[in-house]
């Protein structure tokens, strides 16, 4: 039998989650039955798409309940298998959340070649964040040759690929991130621009980056930076959505003024293409093509990474907190047990 | 020689529009030269969208100069000709503007078929307003059968083309009006819902009339029936933004709380599709498709429309006002000389 230290939510988290919201249990699993198997986690994967599931508030994914493991993509070692899909020693893709072991069926996983890239990779760049990025841009954003992408977020997982992608679409890439040691990486990665938004010119940096307009705006954190992109969208621009990290904690509509009739007004009067999605809508069409092309794009060099690798489960809720105040800097993931 | 009157713009409205904003002159138009024609105006059309042009902002179109002229689709008389593209007595589509005569190129107006349908027809549901409707339901708002379509402004020539078109289509149709005898009429015109949007009950009657949600909302009105819509809208809701009369006029941004959070975070969720267009974007693909269907659908009774005609040009400035007030009933059009 195999103790699993897990991490519970205990309650909703009202604005920014804090330590009573989370709560630490052990458990003693099961024995397997036929088409199970016992995972070990390696690496848990901290996304901002938790904090919506942690509300009881409508999404695009049922909420969690009080008490269950906080929901997450996992990269596992099978210890027992009672399955012939994988055996003992093997590297799998699961989503068993925030614990040390789990139990799962054979459909609940993925056996990954654990020699193609780091292990922590499938969390990010080749995993979930890398495929919104790949879908969304390719799909919704569409960049042309010559025309000019922007995103913010723009050293996490999400918008780093973002990035490099158009650059290799021909596009040019407007990265906007938090504070010097970011706007740095984002050189490094290739970007035509990088932009601390934190800065006091920042309005003033945007446009002098975006001096033909914005034909791409890849909306993954909302809030101010959003507010200073509008005006600077072009006609026919397109905003793919998929993600608002600046609001996920937000407890009430702000105060005044009431900035949606201009959002409404620039849809109109520039043609726009707002669109929310998540990953999950364009998996089965997309996935072919994105495992043929973002390995090769890392292999080759033409897309690169920034991990944020926190060692041990129980730092999950302070790490998960940080990062929805930008803290983190790459795709934070938790080294629950050793590779 | 011919004298032409016309009602030129002779400041920039702050807010409502006003009859100061106007003025009334009268010239003497020049000889014809060589590919001109003389037209004599017999309707003009009035529309939103003039509102936006008399503002210096930036929009899809090119604002008015103070002393231009206003702007609008007519229907004219060929009075004299020297070009081989239209005699006189031919019925033409113009785009002379708020004045009784005017010389245009022969580059700048087509030849109608008076016998086809009424002449007003070809300002509204034969027209710009109806192949707004016709671009942006088909290629936009995508309604598909048993899935429901919402529109405000539904007896307006735009809205009352939206929901008459799905229905077509078959997908069922919820027009939303202001005050009982738009709602008798949108029950005359088959939507399967006709809401008074004036009714303190609006939000319950919008609820009961959408059990299973709404899949496109075409957009043309903007403000309080928008913010009543958008908790309604499925997964996957598509929204044509056409024109927002209700906030044309406004001359800063309302007082929070902010709702642009809680409209980003819909499309988050709900994988919102929100789209602006201008009718011709689509003009080149889609008009032989318009001029097929729409002709034959308005013929064989499947399409009824609302006119609401004013006589006389120099009622333009107060009729137009009262349209973006939401006064009048159906298409407005003035009747600038007898037929």
């Amino acid at each position: 039998m195999t103790d699993s230290t897990r991490i519970a939510l205990a309650s909703r988290p009202h604005g920014e989650p804090t330590a009573d919201d989370f709560r630490t249990e052990t458990r003693t699993l099961p024995a397997l039955a036929d088409g199970q198997v016992l995972l070990r986690t390696i690496y848990l994967s901290l996304d901002p798409y938790m904090r919506g599931r942690m509300s009881d508030a409508k999404s695009y994914a049922e909420p969690m309940e009080i008490g269950d493991t906080v929901v997450g993509g996992t990269v596992c070692e099978v210890m027992e298998s009672r399955s012939d899909r994988a055996q003992p020693g093997d590297i799998v893709l699961a989503y068993t959340g925030w614990q040390t072991h789990d139990i799962v069926s054979e459909r609940h996983f993925r056996v990954l070649d654990p020699d193609a890239a780091p292990l922590s990779a499938w969390l990010g760049v080749l995993g979930m964040p890398g495929f919104t990025a790949y879908a969304g841009l390719l799909k919704i954003g569409r960049p042309q040759p010559g025309e000019t992408v922007a995103v913010a977020a723009a050293t996490g997982p999400v918008g780093s690929a973002v990035g490099q992608i158009a650059r290799i679409k021909g596009a040019r890439a407007v990265g906007i991130a938090g504070g010097n040691q970011k706007v740095e990486w984002l050189r490094e990665a290739g970007f035509d621009a990088a932009l601390d938004h934190r800065s006091p010119s920042f309005a003033h940096d945007l446009a002098d980056a975006s001096e033909d307009g914005i034909d791409v705006y890849f909306e993954n954190v909302g809030g101010a930076v959003w507010n200073e992109v509008l005006p600077r969208l072009n006609k026919f621009a397109r905003v793919p959505v998929c993600g608002l990290v600046s609001q996920y904690n937000a407890t009430s509509a702000p105060t005044g003024p009431d900035l949606q009739p201009r959002l409404m007004s620039a849809v109109l009067t520039k043609s726009l293409l707002i669109r929310g999605f998540i990953q999950d809508e364009f998996w089965q069409e997309m996935r072919e093509d994105f495992f043929r092309d973002m390995p090769a794009w890392v292999r080759d060099g033409k897309i690169i990474y920034q991990e944020d690798i926190v060692d041990g489960l129980e730092n999950a809720p302070a790490a998960f907190a940080n990062m929805l105040r930008g803290g983190n800097f790459g795709k934070l993931v938790i080294r629950v047990g050793e590779e």
